[in-house]
């Protein structure tokens, strides 16, 4: 799939973007925390049932990493990329299992101009990471800097 | 090495944690952005040299991913695990590049007890991210799940 990007002229608030879904399996989960977070409760089912978790759970970072991906292969598109420079908010209210079906929903919340980078500017936006059941697992809300248009040619 | 783990009740504003550094390469940069955040200026040199970015850089996750890692096998071992909850700030305010060598200081800023989770608490840190000029690549406020002594007994 093809996406056109998306100017920062044509944000608004309230517009919504909902990207595929992925699916995580224990493997992956334990994959991740031997790289990046290697705890007991995300790399062994044993370990993890004696812990806070009461089973295997991916990390919260693995959670992030997942939500990025999907959102990159979205028709969420901004002009430039997906560029975060400042996140407000990052919560995860719910542990990630073996077999979830992670989905992500974005919802523009705030457009502005940036004071210091001519032709670019900020959109805030909260991503809502959800797994089979409608249940949040994470949520972030960062703000991106995106082209406006005719910044390349200006 | 071995760490003994800190209980909530040991835990003090103002207590400084120093981890020690991990260096990062153009290719673990596109191994993680392959996976998780697949934009052209963290997979390709040439694409990268053209972008907002003037060169390749790591995803801002794979940043806090390293970050983690870098803390896991730290000094800073909360009794329980290191359990973020919810972050109040998440900033890149610099870009990784390959051959940058993290290291990550993290500060104790609040200690308080949770209301609803006997036996524990929660510990505000804000861990600062740096490469090797001391330039902060990453700074990042988050709450943490610590279990109070004597939690698993009572």
């Amino acid at each position: 799939m093809s996406f056109a990007p998306i100017y920062l002229d044509d944000f608004r608030p309230g517009q919504k973007y909902v990207t595929a879904r992925l699916r995580i399996d224990a493997d992956s989960i334990k994959a991740f925390a031997s790289a990046f977070d290697p705890q007991p409760f995300h790399l062994d089912e044993g370990a993890a049932r004696a812990s806070f978790f009461n089973g295997l759970s991916a990390s919260g970072w693995h959670t992030a990493a997942m939500t990025m991906r999907l959102l990159v292969e979205s028709g969420f598109r901004p002009a430039g990329g997906i560029i975060g420079t400042r996140a407000e908010e990052l919560r995860w209210p719910r542990a990630v299992r073996p077999g979830d079906e992670l989905e992500v929903e974005a919802e523009v919340l705030e457009v502005r101009p940036s004071a210091s980078r001519r032709g670019h500017g900020y959109v805030k936006c909260r991503t809502t990471t959800r797994n089979q059941n409608g249940e949040p697992v994470q949520v972030l809300v960062m703000n991106l800097l995106v082209e406006a248009r005719g910044a390349r040619g200006s």
